[in-house]
């Protein structure tokens, strides 16, 4: 994918953008989130909001016109919610750009432009869709507004791998630990900030309410003390997910209240990976791929323990819904 | 409260209004949320976006200009994030109003547009923060670009009391059977879309986790197939919010598959008290209030079955964080 050639492609023809839609489901919304919440937080022209696909479907903002682009994200391209959300944003003007990892589906169409994106342990981030819209919306924050962190987000982008790898060799003795020692929790939450938060909500629904029947439930750092935390005794599990980054003060003040008043829980932290490779300016984006590919890992080791490959589904693609 | 006078002050101080922030924590967050999802899904030349407070003070969005209104909520008046953000908001040149209970509050300044709100079984909603927030942006919306639903949404708020008072009495019998039955569930899930998922949060963080240290968490209806409904079986608790309005059908989905795999669930329908009197283009904005009296209702009932009255806490307000 050439994202500058793609961007200038899309600003000759809109002339200048005002909104950006990310629209996917569960595990692929995910993965967009962050960077709809990287736009929130940086754009000066641009606004941006994330759906989940059938909610965009019945909701459509009014602000879906010509001058918008969707980015439609479908892992195998025929999540009909997914279809439905990309002819809809095209019907209405917007220039959609639809990620797949499956060319053979029913998504990939010359009404969109469509992304087609390898996946696997042995593939660069930059080449999946997280990593592909980050680049798409450095170039056209870059083209429309000059955006003075491009080059930071660029030099991120090419470092992010190196971290990623580092985390999985660090972590992979607790992910076995945790794995051994919290197997059989009857639930747990997990909590996050900032562009984390999307990787909360993913390792809870995908990772572990989807790949290990584990009820779950994901809480906001921020909001931890506005509720969540009157549940909190040292019988219940937590995995709270620490950012490098501006958010980090929201996770340290969680951290440091499981620590006065909880027992059960396990800290992930992408300060332990040399995540601070990555410019202080820009490094809060990155996280995500990080916490990513760390629930991958604990699902791994959970797996392994339960005796309950990742790949087992008792309803999805089984019955009908 | 005049909400045209002040939306007239404030569109004569600005000239134009191109965003409206909803910032809050908790319970008062759950209270803003439709309010922005309401802008989101009506107004074609504002954009909303709702924020935990510290979140906001920490990665505040650069489109937060002079030409922004910033709505801050907060109960006690003095929470420490909330205050932050009125201030960063107000630094910003934003137009800030803040809805606070609590008249004599830290965050009572001259800085803002303090509205004192009353609270309690005995107030029309119209007078809360969710109410008085519809009527502010409904008139924002009319004035700004001639909403076409103006009377419709003001003739819903002046409905909902009735629709609310009726729920109460349609579903306490099954708030008492829940309580019954449920009490010592380790913990459940509630259900809910559109501007109701707020509605879901907030029964799963507020009433069941605050107020009844009930572990809980909360999935939203279309993302209930993408993941959520693997750990689904016989055993395993659900309250499921059905609208009226569009996004009910996403909920339909999820009950037609709790009725054929689940056999552990609550469902609080809206349809069931007579919400059908207000207009169906805007019905959709108006299910949170609904929703949040049957939380209400539900906590209160569960609270008798477990001897834990609700306003009992171990943390908030009693140890320092």
């Amino acid at each position: 994918m050439d994202a500058k050639k793609i961007i200038n492609q899309i600003l000759e023809e809109k002339g200048k953008i005002t909104d950006v839609y990310f629209v996917a489901c569960g595990g692929s919304l995910v993965d967009l989130y962050p960077v709809s919440y990287f736009i929130q937080g940086e754009s000066k022209t641009i606004h941006s909001m994330y759906y989940t696909s059938k909610e965009f479907v019945i909701s459509a903002p009014k602000t879906l016109t010509k001058n918008s682009i969707t980015i439609v994200c479908s892992h195998s391209g025929n999540t009909p919610e997914a279809i439905e959300a990309a002819k809809l944003a095209k019907s209405l003007g917007s220039y959609v750009i639809v990620f797949t990892n499956n060319e053979k589906s029913k998504i990939n169409s010359d009404s969109f432009n469509v992304i087609v994106y390898p996946w696997g342990d042995e593939i660069s981030v930059q080449d999946e869709p997280m990593g592909e819209s980050y680049a798409l919306m450095n170039e056209l924050l870059k083209a429309q507004e000059d955006y003075c962190e491009y080059e930071k987000m660029k030099d991120g982008l090419s470092k992010i791998d190196g971290v990623i790898r580092k985390a999985v060799q660090v972590e992979k003795d607790s992910a076995v630990s945790f794995a051994d020692k919290y197997s059989k929790e009857p639930f747990l939450y997990i909590v996050g900030s900032g562009a984390s938060f999307s990787q909360a909500y993913g390792f809870s629904i995908c990772s572990l309410m989807e790949m290990q029947w584990i009820n779950c439930g994901y809480i906001h750092s921020a909001e931890f003390f506005h509720g969540p935390f009157e549940v909190l005794d040292k019988d219940v599990l937590y995995i709270l997910l620490m950012n490098e980054g501006r958010t980090r003060v929201m996770d340290e003040r969680v951290l440091k209240f499981l620590k006065k008043y909880g027992s059960k829980y396990a800290v992930i932290d992408t300060r332990n990976f040399g995540i601070d490779i990555i410019d202080k300016d820009v490094v809060d984006y990155f996280n995500p791929f990080v916490f990513y590919k760390m629930a991958c890992l604990y699902r791994e080791e959970l797996a392994k323990v339960k005796g309950h490959p990742t790949s087992v589904r008792r309803y999805m693609g089984v019955v009908e819904y």
